[in-house]
């Protein structure tokens, strides 16, 4: 079951800069900003609370990664939308049969959650990410 | 004072294709969708309700506003993020104190909330949208 935003992802290339930006535009704390990097997706992500949902700043770890590319190729801007899906595998399950396509299988991104992408091709060139909730360890 | 992500906003071709889309996506109802003519910045939008936030769906009316021009140059993909700014004008002035530039005046956008938009250049290209959440008539 999907009924939130768990966060919309923003590709930049300096993270520090860009959480001053996204703090002083939101009016918040930098006490609030949580930092993980995922070496599996060569990013350093920043997150910032916002209500219920989350911005996510992913700024690229070396120059091979998803994000150094999408940089490349597209430049800074918004770069997934991620829904918080509960039972995971079962809402993967779900959308397959109706015709969206998981890149690959469900695995450990952030903060040991359980996520998955899906093709941007069905959802109007918008990647979209489900995300577990709870991480799962 | 910003506590909410009101809405994400996604550029389309085919509105009614798209809502088909997201509500499958989102296993939600076709009837917790509301469309809006907004001949001002000519489109049509659907806002699909996910949690406290929306997404919302643009299609161009007419081929010279501002999301034709989005789609002919950059295809389908996410538009803006809209952020639910109580007391909108002393939002614009706090952000504009920090340097952010408002695109114009506060004005009335869907369903005659006020809102203005900000200039992407100081937010990581990141188009981004204050509207207050009540709507002023």
């Amino acid at each position: 079951m999907i009924n939130r935003i768990d966060h919309i992802a923003i590709a930049v290339s300096d993270l520090d800069s860009a959480i001053d930006t996204f703090i002083n535009l939101l009016g918040c704390d930098r006490s609030a900003v949580a930092i993980h990097e995922v070496p599996s997706e060569k990013v350093r992500a920043a997150f910032i609370p916002v209500g219920q949902t989350k911005i996510e700043l992913l700024e690229p770890l070396g120059d091979d990664g998803p994000i150094a590319k999408f940089l490349s190729r597209s430049g800074e801007g918004m770069h997934h939308i991620a829904l918080a899906a509960d039972g995971i595998e079962n809402e993967t399950e779900r959308v397959t049969s109706l015709g969206l396509t998981p890149l690959g299988k469900v695995s450990e991104g952030a903060g040991g959650k359980k996520i998955v992408f899906l093709h941007p091709r069905q959802t109007n060139r918008v990647l979209v990410e489900l995300v577990e909730p709870k991480a799962h360890h």
